[in-house]
């Protein structure tokens, strides 16, 4: 365990300085513009739209779709913002405009901005916040707006962000007239930071501080609601918050202050959300209490809770987490927004610390539990993400509760801003292996990185450097677990120099053209799960580089992933399929199949009888996220050994 | 396959003539009695009973409980009528008549009785059929009416039953002025042919029949309201009859006909009651079409989506079936009632058959999945019943939705009924060995059994003939697939007969003492299940006679069930421990059991690391209808193997 390390707190390098040239991730990402987006901006106009072009023409009633519909349009602008940040593309903009025009249009004298309430109930502003999502969808526009803002340099949507927030800020706090409350559902509390650090204002952080410190507090006005239901708005019951009729605010982080918390609880998306506020929240603050409570909250959820997948909240009744291990496979929920919010939260706590480990855990929810969540059409998405199926779970086009393929889509929008960072003493850092450019400042000099790489699938990845004048820098690359034998080349020859806490490091001065080249091998590793974790025990999944591996019936020969034993003593072969999912390497394998042929008319008999009863068969697994994609069928993750 | 055998309809020996002296049961038997009964009369009062006087008392408004609590009463009893049956108890019978006066003070005038609908919304009666429960309850009213004069020949709640059911004629049917709807929640329909047995009325007949054959038709009644919910009362939202918006009415196995279902759909303890509807309708009708319905949806249940415990119906969001080989253990809803659902049942199955198939699934049930749902003090309950747990799930004293714990004990109580049945020849049946006396008309000729078991402990029972002159018939006694090497003895002589079907027959002329005696072997099975069965794929639950086993926390030294592998090859020791469990037998091996040692803050490693890390663990497993009885900790039912 290690403390906050001031001196080591790292930026991002921003999202318009960074662009993706990736054998991996260039069709994913013109899928995610060109198809998700503009999928996205269809579902839009029936429901979302129409509700603030309703508050535009001053109507009343008639609202739409959830009552957290708002949020959508916000999502949409935000991801749509970020390919502005690194796409010209003078439609999108057009149309970017054009949406942030009706909200703007939408938006009450004094700032207030919610189209459910406006049409719906404008007496009961604020009078339900443990679900109604006022704050929630404050949250979303804030960051919509802080994109925009970064992406254009506009204030049009940034306006209506801080008269929304200056709003909020009014109303909320503990002076005597104020309403002392916080959100139902995170979110705000990273959206203000963010909000004051492209406009300077220290009120905004207050703010956030104000709805991270206040949370989980005795005779809260959350409590106070759920014991009120009729006095407040909406007509969401409040049962989720009552165990047995007593007041329960775990849903929500709520049942204690998140500096006593020890557990991930509660509605996972919630949390992740939480926990990146209070990061984002640290980072400016210093707060060293804060910090440990992150640190306690990771080790907890990365050592106890989280699928191997990266996927999070195995309980679908509250989309949440539940007790150490309990990691349920067919029955996991782990909600494609829930592995995106553990990215979230991950990325600001590397930033806090320069550490890989925050990483590692990124890495593996991004390739596994994120990039499942869509297909590889980009038109079809999972909300849940089991880890075995008896194929009867499918992607679909939408949700009526539609979170999931927005967050996929600004996520995957702004992955520029995951591969590198710098310290404050311009220390590089690549933390992913994704092709590209990449434009920096160090020193007051500009530099241009250029990653060529063939991850996840080949073993290396090259970063040229170009430079007008010679530099002087550490180059921080980071070596994942799963990456083995790395060592370095500079300008071709080898380089002693070792991995170390997660990253080699080549600190010299820089020419123009010069190059480290990383070599490493991605073996095949079988992984086990804690004995504790009933689910895995005797269990082993297929892993290779970051991406954990499936079977799926469809590559089988009349068995079914159920039937299967993996000897772990056995080859498995590698192959680059071009053919397949838009091209992937398998993992071949000979396992023993039980066989479903002695079985006729029984669910159940003895052992004995059993013994025997197997085969050799063929195994060819694929990469989880590419599941789904093909035809139908049963699909596994962790399979039994021989 | 086998098709209705209308020749070889029996009758169950009724219970007021069997008497039950065993070893095993006659402790549960006297807590059902004493304690269970008690416990639950007390739970009646602040609620179901209060509801029951204030419409009595001409009041309006002021119902507590769920809106079916008037059940509660019902199941109260006709529990308490099945012990008045076997026993001389003033106290209770008292008490019964007590509770009768109030619900027959209850009733309308017209016949009609349901206290939520007549104290809040008296002008909304028979609007909700969906899920208002109005037809439900009044299944239980005439059950409990059925059982209490049965037991006590008298007809105070009988005239109540036949009130109510004589109105529910005249309001339902296909006629114009008839309202056309089956029930929401099945019950009533086995319930009217158990009446129209006891008063020979062949109207209460036809009404079951027009229940069963309404549902599942198009365009329904049940259909109508969901789509019109601001048009019935209650105020339950629709939405479990609805997918994805659209009418779906398989919640209430009202998705089709009756007669084209193949598969059990829905809410596992509406399918239980309607399928037991069904068998009492064949029962009278002979009905072939009918039978061969039940017969493909028993062979579907059984074959497919039956827990080992004989727990049935997986997912908790509709406490019900899923699909076909989804058994998944640790958030296995396996409702209590369900398991009794299916005793009911299969006990009319085999009642139109005579088949010991059925009593084979009725056995497992009852020594695994129903008596698992309480403790054996008899003062707490399971409503779920997973076959592992990571130590959180817990017996309770009582639920809101208290349907679990008075459905035990109307089955314990009437446990007797199930022991022993007549063919329509007058050949007896012995289906499970409990020990004590039935007294048997043969041939006009008064006959007592006496049957003396150790059973499910010991392997032999014995059967004791007493007649005052020599009677002819034939003794069938079931031989349950898990006793075997069965072997018969006649006045303790070796008899040449070998089991046939599920039952040795001793066809003879009986003189007085003439006993019958089986011996056989209670082996421990290692079990394995359909390798379709993700969930059990190379794992082993351990059974011994009808009894599956499990391991708990409690009984391993520094180890989790899930730190188990079993070796099948491996001894299993039998012990047999009086100071356990109110006394079991306990089966003991030696497993391997993975340590978590070297797992320290890891979640994840490779499985070549793991190699090794395994030493020898003595595993205690007891009777799974036994834990969460000590100490509270993990469980589980499956293990792997080595």
């Amino acid at each position: 365990m290690t403390s906050l390390r001031k001196d080591r707190r790292l930026d991002a390098v921003p999202l318009a300085d960074v662009s993706i040239d990736d054998s991996f991730w260039n069709d994913r990402l013109e899928t995610n513009r060109e198809i998700t987006l503009e999928h996205q901006y269809d579902q839009l106009g029936d429901r979302c739209l129409r509700n603030f072009e309703r508050v535009r023409d001053g109507k009343t009633g008639g609202f739409r779709g959830m009552w957290f519909e708002d949020s959508d349009a916000y999502k949409w602008l935000e991801a749509a913002s970020y390919v502005l940040a690194t796409h010209d593309d003078p439609e999108l903009k057009a149309r970017v405009d054009e949406v942030i025009e009706l909200v703007a249009a939408a938006q009450d004298e004094n700032g207030y901005l919610n189209t459910y309430f406006t049409l719906e109930e404008p007496d009961a502003r604020w009078t339900n916040l443990y679900m109604m999502h006022e704050l929630y969808c404050a949250g979303h526009l804030i960051e919509a707006a802080v994109a925009h803002h970064r992406a254009t340099g506009e204030d049009s949507l940034l306006e209506v962000a801080t008269r929304f927030a200056d709003h909020i800020d009014d109303v909320f706090g503990t002076d005597e007239d104020d309403l002392d409350g916080v959100p139902g559902h995170e979110g705000i509390e990273l959206a203000l930071v963010e909000l004051s650090r492209v406009t300077d204002e220290q009120r905004y952080l207050d703010l956030a501080q104000y709805f991270v410190d206040r949370r989980g507090r005795e005779h809260s006005r959350l409590q106070w609601e759920t014991a009120h239901p009729d006095e407040t708005g909406g007509d969401v019951p409040p049962d989720i918050f009552l165990e047995d009729g007593e007041w329960d605010g775990s849903y929500a982080q709520a049942h204690e202050p998140i500096r006593a918390q020890e557990t991930v609880e509660g509605h996972s998306v919630r949390a992740m959300y939480l926990y990146s506020g209070v990061a984002s929240l640290v980072a400016e603050t210093g707060d060293d209490e804060l910090y440990e409570t992150l640190e306690t909250l990771w080790t907890n959820m990365t050592t106890k809770r989280m699928y191997v997948t990266g996927g999070i909240g195995p309980e679908s009744a509250h989309e949440g987490f539940t007790v150490d291990y309990d990691l349920r496979n067919r029955t996991a929920y782990a909600e494609t927004c829930a592995a995106i919010g553990s990215v979230f939260w991950n990325h600001r706590m590397f930033r806090l610390t320069g550490e890989s480990r925050f990483y590692d855990v990124l890495e593996r929810s991004l390739y596994n539990g994120v990039l499942a969540g869509v297909s590889l059409d980009g038109t079809e998405f999972f909300y849940e993400n089991p880890l075995e199926s008896l194929g009867h779970h499918h992607r679909k086009g939408w949700f009526e509760c539609a979170c999931c393929p927005p967050n996929v889509a600004r996520l995957f929008a702004s992955l520029g801003a995951y591969v590198y960072a710098q310290s404050a003493s311009d220390d590089i850092y690549v933390n992913l292996y994704v092709g590209g450019e990449a434009d920096l400042d160090v020193d007051g000099q500009s530099v241009t990185l250029t990653q060529e790489t063939d991850y996840p699938w080949g073993e290396s990845t090259s970063i040229e450097m170009e430079t007008e004048s010679p530099v002087e820098t550490a180059l921080h690359v980071r070596v994942p677990p799963w990456c083995e034998n790395a060592t370095v080349r500079l300008n071709g020859d080898a380089l002693d120099v070792e991995p170390e806490d997660g990253y080699v490091v080549v600190d010299r001065t820089w020419a123009d053209g010069d190059s480290v080249t990383l070599d490493f091998s991605l073996p095949v590793t079988l992984v086990a799960a804690h004995p504790d974790v009933p689910d895995d025990a005797d269990r082993v999944a297929f892993q290779r580089g970051p991406l954990v591996y499936c079977v799926e019936e469809t590559d089988l020969d009349d068995a079914a992933p159920s039937h299967l034993r993996i000897d772990p003593a056995g080859d498995v072969e590698t192959n680059r399929r071009d053919d397949l999912l838009d091209g992937v390497v398998t993992l071949e394998t000979v396992a023993r199949a039980s066989t479903t042929e002695n079985w006729e008319g029984q669910l159940y008999r003895s052992y004995d009888e059993t013994a025997g009863e197997s085969r050799e068969a063929a195994v060819v697994a694929v990469p989880y996220y590419g599941w789904d994609n093909r035809e139908q069928g049963r699909m596994r993750v962790w399979l039994p050994t021989v």
